[in-house]
């Protein structure tokens, strides 16, 4: 069987890098051979998933440096048949490319807001006068480099691999520990993992409505490696939380600590170990 | 004196409008004549009021539908002189904005992504097969609305009215009840207010490490309206935590918890009572 792995497109994407990463161990261990679909949007790539267009589904999750990606946790809670079944990390290497023959005669950088932020400072030193033009995806001016010598992008250097481009600049991103974590989802929940995800919301207006929760793991010695809160959408004001926890579901503690928290919350979600 | 006041420009943004209604309430309260000067991205326009180059500055700190503005609160920890002195909350209506004859001839539509992303469930019923294209802020694609029969805008009724150009259909926005809070800063610090808002850094990988911070305010009955976590831009899953307390802080209660809170945090910063 060919697995069918969606991903956050177009081609040369960090989303593209990270499913080849895991279609490769895939291919290694399990001698799985895999077949990457791109997608427009995360919503668009978590869609496919849940309607069984796709076997598998790998999207951005946080950045070290932007913090977390809001569409993949709010389309996350919209479709909760989605499991996590693997989670990854990237480093994330931003290149300038460019067909100008130097820095002095470019005059507009494109790329995505996320990356544009990602190497403000970088622009500001080296590029003080240019244009910055955000665009939906960091390879989508690529196209438009071999015509306009005055234009430059910044993407991944896969990307100026892919499409045939000069790099003239890398990395540029301020932050050099620069990294950015990926989830593998899938329809089937994987059946062990030492990190469980999983959102809650709390009963509104209530003092302390978010400690209960917490404490439902800190009694128990269970640490949290990342809490994000997301409004619901309904009022300002009201959060969804999603948690993720360094701890086996299998574990006595852990299924205490999910009964007790089914007390204390309004919904709950629970988006698998891995 | 005239007060000048910095925001997220250009005109025609919700930032402006925030800014003309608390400007008008100076006006009326206090008599005081202000003038507003714009800004091109958050960062600067917070940098502005650092730097002494303005009195007071707007800027968004989250919508109902999209979250928190990272930006904000990402610039307001790197400068920690600023003291928010007021918050208001404006509701968000955004209209398509166009000189095409009607809905069928439109190609692209231009917006923040924010905006494009509040309208998107009306943007895939209404125009399914236009072109998305981001900007850096609502407005900038309005200028090229007169000449391009076959692009669209979303921006502000107000921005229609300040351009001159016809609205096409409004409100657009996926959920009804859209609305976005604004701080205005100051670089003193406001002498009184029932909403307190602080941002504090925890030490790493220690289990429950959130928790205790948090229980300072449980403990005393003290209600969060708001906790926000931001990367430190360190390290991948190294968290900053963004908290409003609807609390006083001349109340004894509100100062033992701060008191106790710098014991259990390892950074705090408090951006003051409005």
């Amino acid at each position: 069987m060919v697995v069918s792995v969606a991903y956050l497109g177009p081609k040369g994407t960090y989303a593209e890098a990270a499913a080849l990463a895991y279609t490769n161990q895939l291919a290694e261990e399990l001698a799985q051979t895999t077949q990457l679909y791109p997608y427009p949007s995360i919503a668009e790539t978590l869609r496919a998933l849940a309607r069984g267009q796709a076997y598998l589904a790998v999207v951005p999750v946080e950045n070290s440096v932007e913090g977390s990606v809001s569409n993949t946790l709010d389309t996350l809670w919209q479709l909760p048949t989605l499991q996590i079944q693997h989670s990854l990390v990237l480093p994330i290497s931003h290149a300038l490319i460019s067909c100008a023959k130097s820095l002095a005669t470019i005059r507009t950088v494109y790329s995505h807001p996320q990356a544009l932020a990602q190497c403000q400072g970088w622009l500001e030193r080296s590029l003080p006068s240019v244009g910055l033009v955000p665009t939906n995806a960091t390879t989508e001016a690529l196209h438009c480099l071999s015509e306009d010598k005055t234009a430059a992008a910044i993407a991944s250097l896969r990307a100026a691999e892919l499409y045939n481009l000069p790099v003239l600049a890398c990395p540029i991103n301020d932050y050099p520990e620069n990294h950015t974590r990926f989830w593998v989802l899938g329809l089937e929940s994987s059946k062990s993992g030492n990190q469980t995800s999983l959102a809650f919301s709390v009963p509104t207006n209530v003092p302390g409505a978010l400690v209960k929760p917490l404490f439902c793991f800190a009694s128990r010695g269970i640490n949290l490696s990342r809490i994000v809160s997301r409004p619901t959408k309904r009022s300002l004001g009201e959060y969804l939380f999603f948690v993720d926890l360094e701890a086996d579901p299998r574990e006595a503690a852990v299924q205490s600590a999910l009964e007790e928290l089914t007390s204390c919350t309004e919904t709950l979600k629970i988006f698998g170990s891995y």
